[in-house]
């Protein structure tokens, strides 16, 4: 790990007790000390219960997520980027330019303080990609084998970019549905991880910022109908879930989508379908069809979209709203909502 | 329980499984059905990644905090209403009105489905009365042994009220420091119900929401330099704190402090200094001398701070900021921050 020191003594305190979360002295040098130097800022130093921040005029959007990842860490990321970067995302799908993070830490006694330090700097570099500021925080200590080393909470604010609604609501039949890249990197790559898969190349998460291309999109004034990042469930169930919304149908060319190799590898060996899986990098949007090339040409200058497609369209739904996917045979079969768990614990 | 029957048939899903964090069709449910049940509104309706919501010109308080407490529910209350009257107490604290709050879910697998069903409803009705709608959701599941049931994070928004700002930066020798009412009770309560204490007359938390009390407060147009509620840490560590950023220091008497006798009687089989247990239901204000009367007069009319005195004034610091108790008999002693925790998993 490059980066600065912790400012916390290791050797003295390596890692978090109950005392951390008591409220006491060692509370107060963990927030001052520790989050204070990653996370410092003019808000934050209001020091205060509530934190009062200036907004634009207009509407705020509004997003939460728990992240519960393990392992911790993961090529291509780990609990921290993907705490930023997924609730900056979500804001990002709902048309907005992400403005603050409020973040909060459920700590196990007995996490190397190093750990969290590293996973703190992590937050701030992605916070600062990502364009928000961190202004509140909260932090908990839990007993040994109450928690499975950090758990992380991150709401976040944002200023919605527009005048047209972004949502589920908006979809309408005749919308075409773009993709914007490979599919089930994620899922796979903290699979792997888990399970100590031995992969000559291991597999990289996508998880990455959205918000640079999302905003190019809704700053080109292209009539952007929903927005949907493909986490937890992978494409089948975001579609699944914006086809139920919006009382329409779906259908997807299996041809367009594309899954690496590896990913496809491993997914035979876990016996999952990376449709299913988990990404946090990518989304699928609902645009005009008029609007369909601009918004790839726009998508295609960002290195996290580069590989954004045309994937499939929208259909009035002939009884219950249905996704269905075109094989590259011509068959067609229903992506359905799976029943339980296919990944636990991927974000 | 008095309360609409769960939505979600018991005899078939009794608890959570990994299933209902998979993101798939358990998943849908338990939102739809069971948290939908409870917390519909329009603005969540809006089934997005982000729920856009309008808010009122002007600067908004932002706060956040996760909930551990252990056991789930004791005298007076339960982690779901810890988790909306602390979060909307903090924004009170913050000079702000409640507008929305997020609420996160970590949920270990077996937790009676019945057990979230009961907090889900405890967390709609603590809303209502505090004023704000729930704009967003996360729900995560962990395996067994990997949390302790439920942990809750409630990240809230307010609308400030009023144009001067409320914080300990605001703090000045010659403020007059009120304290809301009797101390100890949450703490007591809480750890009471841990350790199975046998009381002829249990301890009830204080848990309940300052808002409405906080509100007149403001709206009655006195000068009110600082709120701070006295939660983990107590009366003693919020003096502390507040010395700490403000640069001054405070004189609080003793015989103004109020603390029950089987609060004190508690604090002693525990070995526990009241003044350090946390509030849920207690704060102190910073105001100046000439609005101290009318201040406490507003305060009064509220069942929960019917019992607010006048404890105490703040000082120039001479040398290091000091908090500094002077007793029933006439000596002082300084109220230092402790070094680690007093009482784990309280909130």
């Amino acid at each position: 790990m490059n980066g600065p020191a912790c400012p916390i003594p290791l050797a003295r305190y390596p890692v978090i007790t109950l005392g951390h979360g008591g409220g006491g002295r060692l509370t107060a040098e963990l927030i001052d000390r520790l989050f204070g130097a990653a996370f410092g800022n003019r808000l934050l130093d209001q020091r205060h219960d509530a934190t009062v921040v200036p907004v634009p005029a207009g509407p705020l959007a509004v997003s939460t997520d728990s992240f519960v990842v393990s392992p911790l860490s993961f090529p291509g990321g780990s609990i921290g980027s993907l705490a930023v970067f997924g609730t900056a995302n979500d804001l990002a799908m709902g048309g907005a330019r992400p403005l603050y993070l409020t973040v909060a830490f459920i700590l196990e006694e007995g996490l190397p303080i190093e750990t969290l330090w590293r996973e703190v700097l992590v937050m701030q570099k992605a916070a600062a990609e990502v364009g928000a500021s961190i202004v509140a925080g909260d932090t908990k200590v839990v007993e040994r084998g109450k928690g499975d080393g950090l758990y992380l909470n991150t709401t976040g604010l944002g200023a919605v970019v527009g005048s047209s609604p972004v949502g589920p609501r908006q979809v309408r039949p005749g919308d075409v549905l773009l993709v914007s890249g490979d599919l089930g990197r994620h899922g796979m790559a903290v699979m792997a991880a888990r399970e100590g898969l031995a992969l000559a190349h291991p597999i990289e998460s996508d998880c990455g910022s959205l918000v640079a291309a999302v905003l190019a999109l809704l700053e080109a004034g292209l009539e952007v109908h929903c927005l949907r990042d493909l986490t937890r469930g992978g494409l089948a169930t975001a579609l699944n879930e914006v086809a139920a919304v919006s009382g329409t149908s779906a259908l997807v060319e299996e041809t367009k989508l594309a899954v690496e190799d590896r990913v496809a590898s491993a997914c035979e060996i876990f016996g999952l379908d990376p449709l299913y899986v988990a990404n946090e990098g990518r989304f699928a949007a609902w645009v005009r069809p008029e609007d369909a090339d601009r918004a790839l040409t726009i998508l295609r200058r960002f290195p996290i979209t580069a590989d954004a497609v045309q994937a499939g369209v929208v259909l009035p739904a002939q009884g219950p709203p249905t996704v269905t996917l075109q094989s590259r045979y011509g068959t067609t079969r229903v992506l359905d909502l799976l029943a339980g768990e296919q990944l636990p614990r991927i974000c």
